[in-house]
């Protein structure tokens, strides 16, 4: 049996999602769909639509054979370090293809990273631009192009991943519009993520976007899961926490613990706060992320101890996708199990266990221990 | 100018303050009177009906000539710390006459006092009892008498301070019926403070009860401020904080944070997690400071630090409170101030302003920094 992977986060599972599924079964040939999916925070570091299972169950019901946890200290990362530990979970998996969508998938992403390796690092240093800005600009002087767009992007991590750790995978990329992603309207049976997270949010109608098993657990959202709802608990850790513990958290970096407590201090509202602490230097996204950290109380070490030992968290599986795990389980690098055990909660799978806590200001389920996979017949 | 002091909570200030006040003013022939006040936390460790500006404008509108906060990390303490840092704050203040209520106002309080210190320390070894029944033994064996009703414990733990620090302070103890602290019934004109909570979260007339100052503020409250409400915060501290930071929280000890922690993960409500911890080692009172020592990360340094250098934090006063300011402040020997400035917030008052950033779950007011005195003329 051959695989074809995907690197996914379902927020929530859509007819584009369904669409994008079959071309890449088509493009690859491969009899078996692997989806790696961002757990219960999306990569931004916000908290899903609704919880992992939930959205597995849906893409299991709508034709991915096996869906695995993209543990959170991969999943919540820029785009270059979320494609790293997404591949490094597939090429564990031994899928030898992976599928991509990418608003340019013409473009020769082995030249781009290529030309990455000749940028000059002293140039990193304009403290009032973001990281991608900087980027950009000599990514423009040696070939250019500059890489704009969300997919672009991560297309061109999974093509960096891919050549800095010679793993076996052939990259396939899939045409995408330029606008999905951010486009906020639907037309028809095709929506991006956010237009449907959107019409979620104020009860427009979204029933024709997303397939039948995903419509009923949407239909009960009537909050959508964001930050305001986690405020109180971001706000207490930033006012109660000493500057030399907010200091360890990771990313935390430039004296920024100094700014988020400074402004968490007289900020009522996560809108007010994070419009207080958003400077040139850092983008909405990477602040998302750090309220993620300081919220988890995550720290440079456990990231770094994480990373260099993950492990494979399956969420749920068809009858192929089973035959697939019965297929490669042996040559599995890695710890992969369907159960979080008590010893694993307090031990390697801690983390993605408390981002489960987390959520669960959502939702009561227990989003991890003893939690059974999802199996699909 | 003669001064009474007295320690007060005011959760609410009801007509059984009022009748207190002419009493303790009466009895001891003072000018004015100075109540020392918990901030918006009581002694139990709790969150109070209303905030300490409108506990302290409703108690200078009905009698009191002066308000000061007592400082959290003495408030929110056992009877014998509350009640040392209540009277050192009013011996700072150079007052030198205190009334209480006391069930017993005619024990013989030094006695009792004095049978304390030849209690045999190596007798609190029960690990699975109260520290107050054991204090209770051993008293009942030295003196035939147990302090039971809280106004005697608090009435001891006064005595025990003025003789130990040798304050030049005349303790006059005013009658309290046993059962007014615990009637949770209200009759005529006369309730006690949890009664009147209870009647304002039931949605039962307590008008008759609270002097008019009182009134608006409490029929405005549609919901009690309790630890339900500061639970997600709560809980996330005990699950994200790792076990040896948790273990540095002040009064951790015997390895409640294993406790705390385990049973904060499997809780979703404050109610199954507060009766998931108890035992009979420990008062609910005792874990509710916990809970709230755990959710502003008080630590041990931080509370000796502050015992050791207290300071007075002066809410309001009307023009006779004013007076006897003037006349004693200068021989004040602790840090005495009106208004909380940044460089107080950051410093020495940092404690406080985190109870009242904690407080500001419950109310949009900025509980501190900058927040002008109550005048009242």
């Amino acid at each position: 049996m051959q695989a074809v992977g995907m690197v996914v986060e379902y927020n929530p599972f859509h007819n584009g999602h369904r669409y994008f599924l079959r071309q890449a079964r088509q493009l690859t040939d491969a009899d078996v769909t692997v989806a790696v999916m961002s757990g219960n925070f999306t990569q931004r570091g916000e908290p899903t639509i609704v919880d992992k299972w939930t959205r597995a169950r849906a893409a299991l019901e709508s034709g991915v054979d096996l869906v695995v946890e993209l543990p959170i200290f991969y999943a919540a990362q820029p785009a270059h370090r979320f494609a790293a530990g997404a591949l490094a979970i597939l090429n564990a998996l031994q899928v030898h293809q992976v599928a991509f969508g990418a608003e340019h998938p013409d473009w020769d992403f082995p030249a781009l990273v290529a030309a990455e390796r000749r940028f000059n690092q002293a140039e990193f240093d304009q403290y009032n631009v973001t990281y991608a800005t900087q980027f950009n600009q000599q990514l423009r002087a040696q070939t250019g192009r500059e890489l704009r767009d969300p997919n672009d992007i991560l297309a061109f991590a999974y093509t960096k991943a891919v050549l800095t750790r010679h793993y076996p995978i052939q990259l396939t990329a899939v045409q995408r519009r330029g606008s999905d992603y951010h486009d906020r309207e639907i037309h028809g049976q095709i929506a991006s993520a956010s237009a449907i997270r959107q019409a979620v949010a104020t009860g427009t109608d979204f029933i024709a976007t997303v397939p039948t098993a995903m419509r009923a657990a949407l239909a009960q959202v009537d909050r959508v899961p964001d930050w305001a709802d986690l405020y109180p608990i971001l706000r207490n850790q930033l006012i109660q926490a000493p500057l030399n513990y907010l200091a360890t958290t990771y990313q935390m970096a430039e004296g920024l613990e100094h700014r988020m407590k400074e402004v968490a201090q007289r900020s009522l509202t996560f809108d007010a706060f994070i419009h207080g602490v958003k400077t040139k230097r850092y983008t909405y996204a990477h602040l998302l992320r750090m309220c993620l950290y300081t919220t988890l109380q995550l720290s440079e070490d456990e990231v770094v101890a994480r990373t260099d030992q993950p492990y494979i968290h399956i969420l749920g599986f068809t009858r192929r996708g089973q035959e697939y795990l019965h297929q490669v389980k042996k040559a599995v690098p890695v710890p992969l199990f369907t159960k979080v055990s008590q010893g694993m909660r307090d031990g390697f799978y801690n983390l993605d266990y408390r981002a489960g806590k987390l959520y669960q200001n959502f939702t009561p389920v227990e989003q991890d221990l003893k939690h059974p996979p999802i199996m699909i017949r």
